[in-house]
């Protein structure tokens, strides 16, 4: 194998939107730590934060949440599009199409250079794919979707295009945190994606379209689905012990969601999430999902094996449940993630715009001096 | 900006698939001489030996025609999806967006590990990427798409989908070169991009998905269309010597297709392509763009500027005018290019696949330490 098949370590890039400490469990976008941002930060707030390194004043975080808003519809092309797939299509899947799909009505998608009207592209792409989630959810179930709201926030927005109905504040605070939460994470695969794209001179569709490919991987965007899979296994908070000593203590297999590759202490967004989860679950009176995700967690912080390797509950862990305590199928887990996460990529995306085409090398390994023989001669 | 910011000479893989020399304008593919393939194989030979490192027996190759042939159709939805579009998006939109959306008909387009699958996954894309182009260019001039004949090559069955018509030898034959061609070519930023995805686990059509938006960057897949431009702003061969001056020795703009990355001496394929150019103009009896070309590279190559510097003609600059030549607008010259690398790309996943997740690193360079204010303080 080359020698730098994974590319750690090698810096491609100088970035201002976040900053992770893996071995002291700190993570910051562009400066500010991500526990103030979950205490207070709204995810538009966020998305401007990560566009311009600092917070918005008031004026502009309302020209920043009403730009998204007023321009999260779909034109009908993409719902039909939507409403012709097959129901069992993977909704990374449908998501990756409607994505390319709306390049072909937007009156700036072939904007290569500018990087004010990168930005505005991006804002309306950021509203659009929150509203291709929630079509989708409604899709699979036979019903009709529904417009965006221009005077609701992105996360309340999508709450309401789920059901129709004005949504709760505890589901809305909930769903703000987690987009605020995974909106940017440093050089990861989908944003290096997304780079590797932009410095082609490609668009932003084509980068975000990317960055979505990528996260469909189960080694990047499947481990919040996974955890959920096997919260859903275990079932009961009774059969956790049972479950962690046939499966676990076995070295059978692992705990999706406990571990990470860069945190090697707390992860500082799973106990954020964990709260927010406990609020849903205090709202809502089922606290099923919760409280098993607790207990295993519990079982592993008591066990030597998790002990001596510093695992703890990841992001992925406790946003599995809060996640599904709003009544999202597991499908629409890595969506949701990318609704989130395209904050990170376009920033990215217009970070890297005009920079330089980003080709490594391969060593040839393969034959030489080969000479061609007729077909029937081999 | 980052000291590897375009990874030059950062080694991610060991390939078996091509090999460059561009000091001694050496291109191999998998021991082959581009020379010697481009001489005597078919693109779908060139496929298999992309695949297998080996070329095929007559079975092998009758066998991989014909699966190609025969799964090159494409869902009614899709080409639905096709016609609901503007007829001014780009055809690299329209053919991301396309392959994107044929994921959710192929059955077995979530196959992430059996890579004898992937394989046969890619030659069933590698055909309807083919459908995919021809059906566009019927469609944005408001006929029907024609549907693929099984018993035709890959470069038949495109002509024969552009007309309907039975396709001339040569015209296959220039077809067939180009596609051989521009198959397979390292580590350039489309290729790495499919890698990129599939290193997350992700699945083939996601990895083709990312190449096509990688492609479409101008960087990369547009120069076979700049330089058809420059062709068609010079018009005659007789302007060729007044715009040389005007534009060239002026200094103020480059000639497109002239000079290249990596080769720093003759492109080995930019001759074999200017032969079947050639044998196009015989054949139709116009020669007007081949001329203007072959005038203005003889220009170029008596001119101090271009001997000093090494600047030949590369690969986009008489492939523009075979293209132009075969009857395709330049919209469809970097689908054209798409068409051919699917196997490159291909081949390239299938390699990658099961391979360490490709993260680098980032440097942080923005603000720290920064306390929350409310948004009426800011």
């Amino acid at each position: 194998m080359a020698k730098q098949a994974g590319l750690e370590g090698v810096v491609v890039a100088e970035i201002t939107t976040s900053f992770i400490d893996g071995s002291e469990g700190e993570l910051i976008y562009s400066g500010y730590a991500i526990e103030e941002l979950a205490e207070n930060a709204s995810f538009e707030e966020v998305l401007f934060l990560l566009y311009n390194s600092r917070l918005p004043r008031r004026s502009e975080y309302e020209a920043l949440r009403s730009a998204i808003a007023a321009q999260a519809g779909i034109p009908d092309a993409v719902t039909a599009m939507m409403q012709s797939l097959p129901k069992d299509t993977p909704a990374m899947a449908v998501l990756r199409t409607a994505v390319s799909m709306l390049s072909a009505f937007d009156a700036d998608a072939e904007n290569l250079s500018d990087k004010e009207r990168a930005k505005a592209k991006s804002l309306r792409l950021t509203g659009q794919m929150t509203t291709i989630c929630a079509a989708w959810m409604r899709i699979v179930k036979g019903l009709e979707p529904i417009t965006p709201r221009p005077d609701l926030s992105l996360a309340e927005n999508f709450l309401y295009m789920m059901t129709g109905a004005d949504p709760e504040a505890t589901a809305c605070a909930a769903l703000n945190v987690y987009l605020v939460l995974l909106a940017e994470h440093g050089m990861n695969a989908s944003t290096f994606a997304s780079r590797v794209i932009t410095a082609t001179g490609s668009d932003m569709h084509s980068a975000i379209v990317a960055g979505i490919s990528a996260l469909k991987g189960p080694s990047h965007g499947g481990a919040n689905s996974e955890a959920m899979k096997m919260f859903l296994e275990i079932g009961t908070v009774g059969n956790v012990a049972p479950w962690f000593e046939a499966n676990i203590k076995s070295g059978k297999r692992r705990i999706m969601g406990i571990g990470h590759r860069v945190y090697k202490t707390n992860d500082p967004r799973a106990g954020i999430l964990r709260r927010h989860a406990e609020a849903l679950a205090a709202s809502s009176g089922t606290s099923q999902w919760l409280d098993i995700a607790v207990a295993l967690a519990e079982t592993a912080r008591a066990d030597d094996y998790f002990i001596q390797r510093n695992l703890y509950p990841n992001v992925d862990y406790y946003s599995a449940v809060l996640l599904y305590s709003l009544g999202l199928e597991i499908d629409m887990f890595t969506p949701l993630f990318a609704m989130s996460r395209i904050a990170g990529w376009s920033a990215h995306v217009i970070s890297q715009m005009g920079g330089r085409l980003i080709r490594p090398k391969a060593d040839y390994v393969g034959a030489r001096g080969l000479k061609w023989q007729p077909i029937d001669e081999r």
